[in-house]
């Protein structure tokens, strides 16, 4: 990247404003970690990133370079334009304290990306009702096509993999390093992000 | 059905209120025929059904008797205790005048889906932006586990088939008969609904 490069420390997250044009890059310098995008319309954040949207017009649940991100009105957000690693996810939701409940009783608690986001996203005025299904940069979760099945496995990225997403409006983003063991083959490294102008 | 069953005509949607310990059994008369779901805590209508959680949290996107289905908030909101078709969907958004316009741009539009939540939750103050990725019941959508690709596909029900959700909590449903053409094989008809006490 030319552009300043900014890094996500592990287990944790920013926001940022992006502008229409602007392409986010993002890179995993370790390989093998994943990182929680979600965004929001910057002149009204009732526009959301959605899963649902993006799969029913892109026809696919495997994005990668050329499918677009749209949004609950059905507006595309981001179009991915670069991809080296062409496996992420969009079926599953942030960690949180809850789900660290759920699948870790025995590890310490944490806010996980949730709480990351929550805490990132408040000063846009952004609630965590507002968090919807994330799109999972790196993350690696296969469906079986019979069965319906689906299994977290580590990322297949490798160290200064990396995608980019030209916005397609002013938005505002929510990204992080994720927290959760089995997203991330069980280490928590850092996630680096620069911005290209239009 | 021993209860009184209530009919959803075809291409339109109703809302209910379902408390907790009931039972929502919702059937396809004729058969061949999508009705989409969503769900919000009666107490507070920030809490609703959510495909990423529930995906989470039951290790499948193949839901079925036996499984719950999740808010975005953590929260078990139904537990399907009775399914005689065994296929449905929790990937796609419900259709709408945009998805028309996108997908049959030679038929009349319609406000699909959408639009009929849309009309039957403003009296309970959920506005568009809150509608989800629904739970579209009948709904035939395989997953080629490889390439990621969807395809909309008739529904498997026959006439009568049916499934059965208990409420964990409080709740407000928005029930459709879906409106689009391919989900409902060529033709639209009516759902039938009833609710049976705890």
């Amino acid at each position: 990247m030319n552009e300043p490069v900014n890094r996500i420390e592990p287990r944790s997250g920013v926001a940022l404003e992006l502008a229409k044009g602007e392409t986010l890059i993002v890179s995993d310098p370790d390989g093998g970690q994943v990182s929680d995008l979600v965004c929001y319309g910057a002149d009204d954040v009732g526009e959301v990133i959605s899963n649902g949207r993006t799969f029913d017009y892109e026809e696919t649940i495997a994005l990668t370079a050329g499918n677009r991100l749209w949004s609950n009105r059905s507006n595309p957000m981001l179009t991915i334009v670069e991809d080296t690693v062409g496996k992420h996810d969009f079926l599953l939701t942030p960690c949180s304290v809850d789900t660290f409940r759920h699948f870790y009783p025995d590890k310490p608690e944490h806010r996980g990306c949730f709480g990351n986001l929550q805490a990132a996203l408040e000063p846009y005025g952004i609630g965590p009702d507002a968090i919807p299904t994330a799109f999972n940069l790196f993350m690696n979760v296969p469906v079986d096509g019979r069965s319906g099945g689906i299994e977290v496995k580590p990322p297949l990225s490798r160290p200064g993999d990396r995608i980019a997403m030209r916005a397609e409006m002013d938005m505002i983003v929510g990204l992080t390093a994720c927290s959760a063991y089995a997203s991330n083959g069980g280490s928590f490294k850092p996630i680096d992000y620069a911005v290209q102008p239009a």
